[in-house]
This record gives C-alpha cells, structure tokens and sequence, in this order.
C-alpha cells in the first residue's frame, strides 16, 4: 500500500517510505468558532480535505508514497483566547514544526508537506519551512488547504474565503460534520467598521488593532447564508486542488 | 452528557464545562517499539486506556464533569532517533504544555488531568505540572498510564512493566489494535550486559550511557510470551485505576 | 513641522509627537543582490519610498504627523549568506522589533507603521505586529514597499514584481541610485528548472528546497532590461500609495 | 591520594583524572526549612553524606578514584519562596548542570556522578542526566541521597522519608549539625486535609494545588520526635549505600 | 579605493575585502539626552568619529582598507525609557551583535571593529567580542570612541567625560551638529546626592539604586559651560585617537 | 550577632536580617591556573577577602549587619576550557544572578553587595546588577576584590594586578593558602607576541583573537617572583578597601 499512517507503520517501515515517500504533516487549531461551530473546525477540516485528496491521489494508477502524520491538534490562537482557546505561542509552535520536521529527516525522510488548517499559523509555518531547507537536504512544502483549488484559483466567494467562523468554513462543516453545527445558524449582526485585521484602510497595508476579535464578536462574515451542497463543492474542489499539489510536488522533487 | 470532547464543543461550551469540569488531556509519542509495534503504539494505548476510564465513569450515577482534549500525539523521544522518532525536544515539549494549561486557565478550566503514555515525558509532565500550579490559581494532576491500577498497586509483572516494546506493551496492543501487531512476535535475543538505563548497577542510581537504546537494539525486554488475554486484563484494571483516580482527583478539589 | 526625524527629536518632543502622531520604522537589509546591484539595495529603496512619501505627504493641506525612526539597515537573509549577507536570525529580527515597539508605546507613541524593503523580513514582521497588538493598547500597520501602488493593485510587470535583483529592482536602483548600479547590466543565463522558492509546481504552494538561491546564482529574472525610467514611475508610483495608505491609516485609527 | 577535590587540583591533574576516575558532584538548596533547621539544610547534608561515603571507600584496599566538585550551593525551590528561599528557576538549574557536565567532558572526563540534596531537583536532574548521555559519549549516574542504602531499599520510616524539615530531616541535622539545630523542637500542629503533593488522593498520582505549601505551613510531618541517634544511623546507612552505589557504578561502565 | 561602504559594493566586492580589510560597525542608541539634545546623539556622534578617522586615514600613504558598515541606531539603553528611548534589551543586542559578527565571517571577513557611541552598550559588546573570538577563527577588536585619544589617555575634563547630556556630549553636538542643539543650553540644578551610578561610594564599587536616572533628571552633569570649539578638539582628538587605534589593530593583526 | 551565614539561619532570622541587612554574595570560578595554583584559586581568594573583610568590619563598634549567602563556586571561564574549567555559559551565569538577587528581593532584602573573584565574571555580573535595579525597587552594588584597595587606588604592581595565575595570584595564594601552591614555582617563558587581550595595540581598545590563551601557555604574567609577603599584605589591603566599601555602601543607603 503506497498511502499510510505513520502512526501504524513500524520504524523499519518509516525508514523505507522516507526513501521515496513524501510526509504529510496536518496542522489545525483548537479555538473559538462562534456561537455554532465546534473548537476544533479547523483541525477537522485540513483532516477532511487531505483524506479526500488521499483518496483521489489512491485512485490514480501512478501515484506518490504519501506517509500521513497525526495532525497537530493545536495552532497559535492567541487572538481567541478573549473567548476559549487551547493556543501555542508562536515560539512554541515554531519549535513544534522545527522538532518535527528534524525528526523526519533523522528518520530517513527528504521530501516533506505540511497542510494548514488555521490561518493563525500561516506566517509560522513559512518561517519553519524556510528555516529548515537552510539546514537540511531536504525539500519541504507548504499551504493552506484553502488556497490550493482545482483551478488553480478561488472560484467561489473570495471575499468571504477563508474568512473565520462564516460563510466559508461553515458551509464545510455543514458537509463534513453537519452533527457538529449548532443550528439553525443565526445571521450575524453587522459591526461597524469591520475589523481592521480583515479589512485593511488601504491595500496591501496589514493594520492590527488591540482588542479587535473581541469588539466584532469573533468572526468575520455571515455564516447564515451557508449551506451544505456550497461546502460540499468546496471540499470536493479543494481536495482535488491537494491532490494535484501533491503530484505536482513529486514530479518537481523526484 | 457530562462528557465531552473539547473539539466538539463551542466555546461558549467549554467556558461552562470549566466551573467544574476536569479537563484531560492524554499525551503519548511516536517512535520506534521495535520490530512488531507501531511508532503510536504510546498513544494509542494511552487513548484506549482513556476512553475505557470515562465509559467505566459514565456507567456511574455520580461522576465528575470530564472534557477530553485530543492527544498530543508527539512526545520527546530523542533516544529512539537512531531508528526512527517524531520527538519534540524537553524544551519544546515544556512549552507546549505550559501553553495548553494557560490556555485552559485562561478559557476558565481550573482543574485539569494529563494522563501519559510514554516514559520518556514523565519528568517533563512533572515539571510543568509543579510550575503550573505556582502561577496559577488552579490544581493540575499527572500520571502516566501504567502506574494507575484497580488495586492502587502493580499485581502482574511489575519486572518488566511497563518496559519497552516488551510483554507489557505487546500484550496491550495485541488486546487493544491486534491488527497493527506484526506477528508472530519473535523472542528478543537476550543482550548482555542488560542496558544500564533500565537495569542501573545500584538500586535508586539512575545510569544513562551514550548509545545504550542502540546496542540493545531498542527494546527492554522479550515481548514473545505477550497474550492478548493479559493484555485485556490489563487495561481493564488500569482503565479502573483511571476512573478511579479521577474521582479521587474530583472529590479532593471540589 | 508636522513630520520629523526621531533621532533629531528631544525626548519631549518624542512624547508630544506619540499623542497624535504616527511613528514609522523602516527595516532593510544588507544582502547579495547579484554582481550589478549593491548589498544595501533593499534599505536604500525602502529609504527612498519613504523620503518621497513624505515629502507628497507634506504638499498635502492636512496631512498626519509622521515621526520617522532611522531605518533598521540589517535583516532576516540567511539565504544569501552563500553569497554575502549582514543577516539577522528570524528569533533577533523578531526581538529587534519587539523592542522597538515596546520601546514606542513606552515612550507614548499608539500609532506605529513598519515599512518593509525585503521580502524575507516579511513573515517576521507580520507575527511582530500582530503579538504587538495583543499585549499593547495600540495599533500597528505594516507592509513591503512593493505592495503599496497608487492604484490599490499592480499595474506594471507582476511576473517579475519585486524579485531579487532582476527588472524591478534594478529599474528602480537605476532611478534612485545610478552612481551603485554596475553597468552594463548583463543578462542572466537561463536556470532550468527556475527556482522552486520563485516557481511553486502548483498555485498556492510554497516549497523550498536546499541550496537552491546557490544553484540559481542569486537573483529571479533578467535585469538586463531594465530602465531608469521605468524604475522612476515605479517609485513615484509606490510612493503615492505609500503616502495614501499613511492617510488612510490615520483617518481609520484616529 | 585517590580521592581529591576539584577545586585544589592543578589543571594537570583534573586531565589525569579524568581518565579513570569519577567526577562527583553534589548539588542542594537554599530554602526554609520551618522554624527550626537552617536554609542550608539540604546541601550540608548531601556533602555530609558525601564525606562519610567518600571516607567509607577510601578505607577499602581497590576504590575508584573520586574526583569532589565543590556542593552546588543553590537549587530550584520556588514553593519556598513564599517564607525564603534562593531558587534557581528549572531552566536556570537545567543550564548550569548542562554546563557542569559539558566542562567536565571537555576537560577530560568521562564518568561523572550528581548526587543531589533536595527533591525540588530531581526531575531537572534526571533530564539533565538524559540530554547528557545523548549528545556526549560519556556515562553519567544521578541519585537522592535519601534512596540509597546499604541494603537497597528503605529501613527506616518510609512514611516520612525524606520528607522536608520532618522527622527525618531534623533527626539528620541533629546527627551532622546539632549547633544549628533550633531546641527544642516544637511539635507540628496537624494540617488538615494533608497536602496534595505529599498525599496523592489516588495511588500513582502526582497532584499539585495552587498555595498548597503557605497552607500547610512550611514542612510535611512533625519532626519533634527526631532524634540525634536515628539520624546518625540513618547517616551512616545513607553513606554506605552510596559508597556501594559508587562502587557498582565504577565496575559496570570501565 | 580602500575605504568604502558595506551597503554600497557588491557581494563579490565585498567578499574580495574580507581578505585583507577591516569591516567597521558603528553602534550607537536612541534616547533621551535632557532638555537640549536629540535622541540620536550617540549615533551621531560616533559616526561623526569614525568618518573623521577614515578621513584622517586616507590621507596617509599606506593605510589599512576599511569596510564601513551602516551604523546600528538602536542601542541599550533601558534606564532612559522613563522619558523616551528605543532601546533593545540586552539579549536583544548580543544576538544582533552575534549574527552581525557571524554574518561577516561567514562572507569571507576575519578582522572586525565595533566602535562605540553609547555607555550602555559597552559590557554587551565586550562580551559579544570575547564569545566570538572563541567561537570563530577570527579577530575582533572593540572600543567606545571616548576612551581612544591621540595622547592614549585624557587630557580635557576626564571628571566629566563621557558623562551624559553634560559638558563631554553637549561640547561635541556643538561641534557637530550645532543645529541640533537647542540654546540656551541652561545650566542643570544639582541634585543632591549626585546619582550612585555616578558617583560610587568607595572607589571600584558600582552601584545601582531604582529610580536613579529619573531622580536626577536623566543627566550628569551640567552643559551649560559646554562650547563648540572644546567639542571640534575633542572630536579630532577622538578620530585622531581611532585612527591610530585602526592602524594599530591592523599592524598587530596581519 | 551582626554577621551571619544565610545557609545557618532559619528563613525568619533571613527575612528580620533582610530589613536592614545587607546580603553578601562571592562569585568565583573553577579554572586553570597554570602549572602552580589550583582550579578554584579565584573561588578561595575572594572567600579569603570576604572573610577577612568580615572579621574587620566586625571590629567596629557600629558596622553594618551582612548576611554571607554561600559562594557560587563556578563561573565563566570559556576560554580556560582548553586546558580545563568548570564554566557556565555567560547566558548561564546572567540567569543564576538573576535568579539569586530576585530570590533575595522575594524573601525580604532590599540591599545586595556581590564580590566577584574572577575577571571573566566581570561584564556579566555588571549587566545583572543594572538589570536588577531597573526591575526591582532595590540597591545593588558589585566589585571585584582587586579594585578595592585602603587606599582607593592600586599601590602594589598595576601592571600585572590582578593577571591570571601570575605574581599576582600567586602572592595571595602563597600567603593564603600555601598548601594549595606546587613549589618551586617556575619562571614563565616570555612569549611573542604577548597575548592581545592583556596587551592592546592601542590604549582604550580591547583585542580578542582566536585561540590566544592556548598560544600563551595560559597565564599574563612570570609568576615565580611572588612572594608570601607581598601576597599577606594585598590581602590585607584588599579586605581593608572591601570593609570600607561595605560601609560605605551602608551609608549611602539607609
């Protein structure tokens, strides 16, 4: 079988996939989404989407070696601990992401993808990936499960995509975990202005305003609207964005 | 249901479910346990024992309030890189639990468990705990998996309990995942002299030699004799120390 | 005068500066920019952005207080010491700015904006801002010079916008600083395959692979076509988004 | 003379030393030890300890060559600080073993011993001891005075052993420092309930509360009934078993 | 040319100057400096120095060629953030002395000068000189642009040299940027007792008390007498002082 | 009794001696001292001063109440370390200083006085000192033993006071602890160049070079003209100026 758990393989096994498998870490967070979505959204939805990709991936007659880690239950969400968070400073998970990736190439492995499922670690985890192909041998990728598409590009609503607790994630969890949606899912009252973090005063500025989450309610667009057939699609799309990725990844590294 | 998992909760859910829950959070490894076990074979049993724990609980009609964080399954085992390892360093291992009991206290918990499967966290669970509790107005508690028993004592083989990738293990996971077992199990060559880690020249002398995991091949003991039957028995009881513990743990610190 | 240099202030005039002004801290770097362009590059445009922003700013009837920091002339390029590079570790840039923007909101500043001139600062200074933002009352925006246009979106040559010492770069250098530029500017020798760092294998995928700034000689594109004049209107042109983004920063956070 | 301390060699004889002989270095605190035994308790005994087991051996026909460092003075007691203490922080104490243990391998020596005073230090002993092994090819043992005896397992009281500025302790310091011993000895009004930390509400689990030991009041159990004659037998017993321990150690890592 | 700016050459120019030449890295602070003096004095004046110094040194027929690099404007200077300064923390400026120093070896450099502008930096840097040395097979040399004279000891006001925003400081602004120096410079109250920093009790103590810089009104002594003229002979006695010290650090170093 | 051992006392004689006392703390090191002197020469001379220092000031008929804290027999010795040295890393020894006076201000003292044995001590116990007073509402004082003469200026021989393991040291040791000192000692083979550290090139400049103290045999100066009663008298001298200083600081601190 060319798709495993790492979690299930013996190290002689580990050993042998790194030879010319690629290790594929998830990374999610446990954090607020809301009135009605669960903690653990963005770690259930990266799962989501690279066990579909997987799947499509296993489909395909020649395909990569793709060795699955456990996903990272917890990210960096300091900005939601006003509400409820299980949050990793930012040095914490850099040295997470720094440890994991050592003990990979100690371990045999030289080609490395890590699928983001939080926003909030996005910076980090690019700095972890740069640091490391300074060190080591190896190769390493990187993304957000919501910026890779079938396309190539957003071809659904970008304005609300990802967005945090709204249209977008909503409309996933609708799909993937409907048991876990509180509903009916109420429209969420407008804050004016929006918040900074997501709406800058001029493009191309990043502006950070103290207490901003906690001043617009902890979420960034109406999450009302949302339904399940959209998040399916979403899914679907983003999955076979991943699983080209991860071709695309294997033929440039070969 | 007083039971829950933290990834399925809201946060409004979990803000409640502080007042006077107890928060648990299981932590375990991925490493080598020789030839016939998986890298998660530490995780796994510790995440079997857990659940086994809040059934026997729930079947109660006075039980604590337990929320259920999901596993870190990463721990640090720097001394199974020669074979293969995902280890998070002792630093990085303190900073990622300092993180996640601030996280808790600052989302309202104020009694939490870690309950952990792998030896080689346990002075490090220990600190963080002590450390814990001197900045913060809240109790914590620590075990690792296999010191818990029904009895309050070890009745079966306290020689080579819990060893590792020996009996004790072994006999666990052929209860627990016998499908990730490789069988048969092949007796472990005896390896003399015995490693000075796990057989110290003194009793109460703590003894590390450089390479030691490596000359003895990674294993502490012979995991051939293991049975399932054992292995059952076992988690049951400790399954029963556990719930029980945490009652103890509830009762103390009301 | 409504704009300053804080290194000519006395202390006082720094704290009645920080009750309504904003304090702007440009960051550089010193860095192999190929055989034509010198190793300041990336501080002396970030420089002269400024400069020339401040000085639309200051035509303008009602225009912000902008109190200007010296440039910070060292940065985060561990990827160019193959070459030659002053560089800071991501963990000391990161303290560097830490300090700098305690030292601001301690010293009475609320308002604080960072320009950027080099790209491997970027994720740095995101984290910076937004842990900046978290432990302070006060507001911070940053940005890279390059992203800063006056029509809110690139306009010129995207493809090759900002690079590493190709078209963009040296267009702007030949207009800023023709006394640095090496000339003639000679073509650059196709790589193949280009840089994977600069040429994902597939959209929204960030890969890095080691030793590849050595095996693509240090820079991006060809800048043997670059022209002053080119480099002139792209200056003016970041310039005066620059100085509307300053404008809509300040009305957006008075 | 087989048996010397480090502070009074030459540089020359630390080198010979070191390559047969044993580094020894004790390590204690500065903490409150209730109303009637001094701060320094914990590291006068560990070196009295030391001296009588150092003597013991120095009287056999073959013994190991000892190198003595000079007591580390200083420990990590911050649950004492709330009465006095002078406390090294756990990364503090962790830095100075890391750096003890580096200094005596550089210098030439491969065996080395900690024995430690007091139990504040034991896990960040054990790691120490751990991080040690890995990255040095040397072999280092680590011991609490208290858990070695001449026949391997404890004798005395276990109930209150070691216990702090208890029955044991004060029955020791009667025996090795009676001048600083403050007479009489009052009786310890019972605490109830008991402290979490030393009265685990199961058995097998490590708890700790917030103010646990401002609330009980600075000591464990009543140490009015110590007596001068336990505490020099308990003295002696100690001493063998690390003269033994010593012996043992040297035999199994020549 | 044998004396030019880091910022301006090429990567391979400044590689082929790391073979003979001398990288030169001015270090100065941003702080409060009283009622009549810029933040930036230190800066400024130790720019001020060493431009004089490689003035004085081009002129002279075989000379040593120096590497300029861009001064760093931030220094320590924590004690004056009770009225204005960006100051980086002590940990801060040994890891960019650290990386500024590594960063030169590593780009070919073996003969490195810092010169000094601020007194806070002075232990910091001398332990950055010392930590390197051992850890590179380099040279590396260090002043504070005072203490180099061209007698090789002082001869103006040593009571009161360099003291801070008093006659030594408030002289050389005179004479270097008078335009920066608000006048009438007013005589300063004595403050009784003069500040222990300042003034130790016993010759050979330092002493540090809370709340000193701000009792005293952040100067030391009175700049009222200062006068331009003193200031340009102390200012060419200094570079007189420095590139004699730069001649000789080459001749002892080739 | 106005002199006392904190390690003797009970932590209620430590916070009463806190409110008026002042706390004494030694710093020395374990390091090379050539052929003739031991590793701990610079631990027992200060101890030598100290006590000296003691038994004067309690001469007095009023004298200040000092609280001696046991002295931290390692230090920063790095470059002894190629011969042989127990050294904490400067990061090491900064946290250990920290750690003590923080310890000292929670447990009731307000007036520190640190007496340092070593010169490579020196900058890091200087930065503590400041750090301290900045962050703590206390008075802290630091000196190392040969600064302080009767005189308030050095009488003896400047140029080789205090050296390493040359006249100087070796004098003291003669008159101090002769047992200690390997006889005869033999003259030092001059070397050329003399080491750069102990000779700048130019006054004010401080030169370090790679491996210098290994290239000069480790040690300044000719040790075999010292003798036992130049060394009685500087000791004699120096505890009269540290005895004079401890007043001092008394005084100027009520």
């Amino acid at each position: 079988m060319s798709q495993s758990k790492l979690s299930e393989l013996t190290w002689r096994e580990v050993r042998r996939s790194g030879e010319d498998g690629i290790a594929l870490l998830p990374i999610g967070s446990q954090e607020q989404h809301a009135a009605h979505l669960p903690m653990g959204t963005d770690t259930l939805l990266v799962e989501e989407v690279v066990e579909r990709a997987l799947d499509l991936l296993a489909r395909e007659a020649h395909h990569p070696e793709v060795v699955l880690l456990p996903a990272l239950p917890f990210g960096h969400s300091p900005h939601h601990l006003f509400a409820a968070a299980v949050s990793l400073s930012a040095a914490t998970l850099s040295a997470v992401l720094d440890d994991i990736l050592d003990s990979l190439v100690t371990s045999g492995h030289r080609r490395i993808l890590i699928v983001n499922g939080h926003g909030g670690n996005d910076e980090i985890m690019r700095l972890a990936v740069k640091r490391f192909a300074l060190r080591s041998e190896a190769t390493v990728a990187a993304c957000s499960y919501w910026t890779l598409t079938s396309a190539g590009h957003e071809v659904g609503r970008p304005d609300v995509t990802p967005g945090h607790a709204g249209w977008f994630e909503t409309s996933l969890m609708l799909a993937a975990r409907p048991d876990l949606v509180r509903t009916p899912v109420h429209a969420r009252t407008p804050v004016e202005p929006p918040p900074l973090f997501d709406n800058p005063p001029y493009p191309g500025l990043t502006v950070e305003r103290h207490g901003e989450w906690a001043r617009v309610g902890g979420s960034t667009d109406d999450p009302s609207t949302a339904d399940a057939a959209s998040g399916g699609q979403l899914l679907d799309d983003r999955a076979q964005g991943l699983a080209r990725a991860i071709a695309a990844f294997d033929a440039a590294t070969q």
